[in-house]
């Protein structure tokens, strides 16, 4: 299934560039510094489960598109989202009554997924860790859902070894202020030299929108002993957990806000928006100028401790009301929106823009701002960088467009390298892999057209695997230690 | 003039499989679902006019290039709209005075087509209906004109004959609810076994921008028996008219509103703005409103009769104020403006979003849309599917954008193959052969770098020109008829 | 270090087409219809002073990517933006203390050009003009910084022989009103052949967020005799300065608006917002809105002296406001933001649209308007056409982008060739290279997919080349001069 050349330019010259650029990459570490597994799996060390409520059930990149061509979420034994946290969660009990069942609705449906990296993904894993090489189909199913499940049991497929073969240098998670992050403290006192850093993300404690948001600083109050009915006293309770997350071995922290605008209040008015949305007053403006006002006082925080900021800005989330009423979210509905950088990050760059310390990566879901606003961006302020595409464009055509956008203005060393940001453990090889071909697919056209040397192409490569990840993610530490 | 790898990929190995893919769809049949032919050009099957009147005049994208460029619509003869729904139309009286001397200005700029699609239609209609094989100048004017005259006086070039010539399945026009649709009915009635299918397009009855929205109205009224003064009397009219429509064959309405804006208002608030648009006294936001909620009343009726619903928005119409104080509307001068899909959706789809009787195809004119809100509300909602490029981006680069842009996020089955949406019926083969080289180049391309394999692509090809129509548009029912 | 296929595509029979193509307008002259360099320049011929000085200092293309990975200005001793109008200057005494240090810094960091047009740029100088063949870096930056410093002594790299060597055949300056033109006086009345004709740019008398607007209306005044403290003798004074800029060679305004609003206000209302802005009593609103109206006017005056009008909108300037502070404007701070052409045009298009004698060209920095708003303008309205990407779009990628987002809609003839738009004077000859190697390159795509033929592509390359741009900015009579 899985063909040599894939995802390499047609052209047999620059095919033949291709190569030898991907050789020099292919098996280099996997450094993934912003993703969604989860630590847990790592301490308990136990088996996934069976094949549907590992591949389909946790996969929203898969369940939306069976929906979107009429199969109802029953057919697929879709849990609501209260009840999915163990989807795919090794050791997890599966909560589909007949997974086989389930798995023939998808392996019959699996030409829907025809020219989604979904379908590039789901290939490389059914190759490359289960050894199947015949395309899934009705006819297929049983045959792969058994070869799945029978070496899902065996050892070799326990999380931490696969973390070992998957070649893994680093891998971050995403975690809530809340977090106890006992799961990573297990993983540090286990012995296992596998290294699994938090991601200090505190959306569920600086965004009002977010349901429980006045529990959660509540919640935050008292994990830390500060008073986070007072301004200055949250403020001291979020610097604490960064405090503490750092401690446990982050370096970085993410904001997922619907959009990047950026506030620089006074003191006073800022006190004041946090008094309305703590006490349930705030309308929509006041939350997000909340939101706006959180943003600068993260990246105030990161320049006094070093964690490298990223914003994840521009999704509507829970379109589908009825959907999100029935099943709560993460179902497959959030829809990109048109999203401004150049007013939105203004407050924030006015005061901050300029700070050696300070580092941001920013994404996107509207590629219109790629070289419109972003590359303009990043290719001026020390502190900017451009993360890889995201989401609805983590895939071949998304990656070619934003270096085509980005890479003229910007060029290629204000860019961080590839994010596989997935919950979808065993499809993180997968992952790399596309983004690895993609990247020696676009320089070696450069190459081929005269634009590089092959020699820089090579060193470009390199970089843009690891080399600026572990720069962008000050991962370089975590390394020397190992 | 016409190559016949024209449009396929310069690769070499590349080219061959796109071969090998437009083979098994070249010579299937036309099934043109959405367009802006005549139904009464099959009853009367009278011959076509002189080459300028079938040509030049009524083709808004002939006539706004060679306006652009300085040429005046007097010396061209363009009549004001009014007097031009005779233009093209077989049997029609020609009102040029000197067709051949307007043949001679189009002739003699014909270089001002180079690179776009009205070369490629052209030359298609030249070479394959006419036998012209030198390139149309100055120099070839007079030999082009004679040659097309008198063609267009044989029984091979009547209306009927070309329907069949060309292959067409089937072949939908667009039509008022105030339309009697006598000529579908002489088609029906006539023993010819071509299918003319109408399309209900309520537009003039239901948007209040529209000149004589209110006379309208009241002739709908007169025309269903039902008091069209009464919110409730108004939709029952619309309803009616509708099921008369299904009744002469429509499996589709069609929605040309200027935003994609719907509304979910209460019943007394939609009978307060109908009430206003109809007394004449509602604002810009009222009109707004109005065709918002006529949207979401238009997708409860569908989802009641099964039609299909065709959403088209996004043009500032008639923007050349002094051209349509003269000339009136369709000179040429609608131009496409940022078009917001994410938020205006939103309350249709609330209501109906997922109703599995639900079926509604979105276009647009404002290419961003596509992979940023387009290709994600598709690839999960199951009542949406998008529609192909439209208008400026029926062409090849807007076809290669759309597939790149919406497939690896919605797939090919959230597709709906070609649309024509012409007027212009000798293009017609020329259009949908420029759709499956395109399809077939992108398809090509897809193999060759080893994303699909080859009978896959060969597959999709097939349903990408007519199984995907035919659901889409819920075809089946028609053809199977045949 | 340049390949003689550079930019040409890698399929070797596209390529052979793409370099038959190029020989056919490799060697024309340059035509350079906009731009930023200085008359003063060719009357006093004076060597450019040291490699830093001429290459570094003044090109914020090169010193915002230096800036964005953290290296300061101060390490690049990058003056403030009121000492540099000699940065770059022939004759002018270099502001930088240690040029060796700086030139050592830049040479290290070669490495981040890579990907960017600069980098094109820069190896196009250093070898076309330098005789450098090794590619600069830390080891080599030595033997580049005498080899440049050594022959920028010789009376070959005069201005005025440069200018004959790269064979231009007309440079355009970019002007204030306020500007006497003494220097473009002196280079006509010198006996040198080359042509140097000033360009109109009002922005300091017509926008009144430019510091000093009133001091600069006043000096308007003085110049020219008329009361500017009156609407009518304000619009008198502009007129005036245009038709002495028409005097002393310009054939063409320029206007760098935020936005591309335009106005048609009634007398009065124009009167009365004119007293606000004079008065400093203008809020953002009334300021936008007399530059709306300004653009308006300026199309008024254009029909009366034929002069044509480029827009180039959509910049947010001195986005960094730490910076701006510090060291003023142009420090590669300018971002560009979303920008709206179909409502903003519509007032001046109402009033002037269909007018013969009128002609403008548009520029954009918000590339989703070229398919979705300008080829459609352009593919209508009589004076509208469409100049080439623009600033950070002037680049490879830019180019194909423009094209294929333009042609389908607008064609070729709608569009205006390529401007240089530098103040980098050395550069002109590899920018216009790019820009015939991207033309030549986009061309012979087309023909080997067969949508053009060979004899029209060499055709074509012509007219964007030089054919359209002695055209479109009426530079036939400056060329039947010779």
């Amino acid at each position: 299934m899985l063909h040599e050349d894939r995802l390499f330019p047609a052209n047999e010259a620059t095919r033949a560039i291709a190569r030898r650029i991907y050789e020099g990459i292919e098996d280099l570490p996997i450094v993934s510094p912003h993703g969604h597994t989860q630590a847990g799996w790592f301490v308990r060390n136990e088996p996934f489960p069976d094949p549907v409520t590992l591949l389909v059930q946790p996969d929203h990149y898969i369940f939306r598109m069976l929906y979107s061509q009429g199969i109802s979420l029953d057919e697929l034994e879709i849990p609501p989202q209260r009840l999915r946290p163990v989807a795919g969660d090794p050791g997890g009990k599966t909560p589909v009554k007949d997974p086989r069942k389930v798995w023939h609705i998808f392996a019959s449906n699996y030409h829907l997924f025809r020219g989604t990296p979904s379908r590039l993904w789901l290939d490389y894993v059914f190759e490359k860790l289960f050894g199947l090489t015949e395309r899934l189909s009705a006819k297929t199913a049983d045959m792969y859902y058994d070869t799945i499940e029978s070496k899902l049991r065996t050892p070799d497929f326990l999380p931490r070894a696969l973390y070992e073969r998957f070649g893994i240098e680093v891998l971050s998670t995403t975690d809530s202020p809340l977090d106890s992050l006992e799961d990573h403290k297990a993983v540090r006192e286990s012995g296992w030299k596998g290294r699994i850093l938090p991601t200090f993300r505190p959306d569920a404690t600086v965004d009002p929108a977010v349901p429980g948001f006045q529990e959660n600083v509540a919640a935050l109050g008292k994990l830390t002993g500060e008073d986070t009915a007072s301004w200055s006293g949250y403020l001291r309770a979020l610097a604490v957990r960064r405090q503490y997350f750092k401690s446990m071995g982050a370096t970085a922290t993410d904001h997922g806000h619907p959009t990047a605008r950026t506030a620089d209040l006074s003191e006073s008015k800022a006190e004041w928006v946090f008094g309305k949305v703590l006490a349930g007053e705030a309308d929509a403006e006041h939350e997000e100028l909340f939101r706006a006002q959180m943003l600068t006082e993260m990246a105030r925080m990161s320049l006094e401790d070093g964690l490298v900021m990223q914003i994840h800005p521009g999704s509507v989330r829970n379109h589908n009301a009825q959907l999100y009423a029935k099943y709560g979210r993460d179902m497959g509905a959030d829809i990109p929106m048109p999203t401004d950088y150049v007013h939105a990050l203004k407050p924030l760059l006015d005061r901050f823009g300029n700070e050696p310390g300070l580092s941001i990566i920013l994404f996107t879901l509207d590629e219109t701002a790629f070289g419109r606003e972003l590359a303009p961006l990043a290719g001026h302020y020390p502190c900017l960088r451009l993360g890889p595409p995201w989401w609805f464009f983590d895939s071949p055509e998304g990656m070619r467009r934003f270096r085509e956008l980005v890479t003229e203005t910007a060029g290629f060393y204000n860019t961080v390298g590839f994010n596989d940001d997935t919950r979808a453990f065993l499809s993180i090889p997968a992952r790399h892999d596309v983004a690895r071909r993609s990247d020696a697919a676009f320089l070696a056209r450069m190459v081929a057209e005269h634009l590089l040397d092959e020699d820089e192409a090579v060193e470009l490569a390199q970089e843009l695997t690891v080399g600026l990840v572990r720069k962008a993610y000050k991962l370089e530490a975590v390394r020397s230690k190992e």
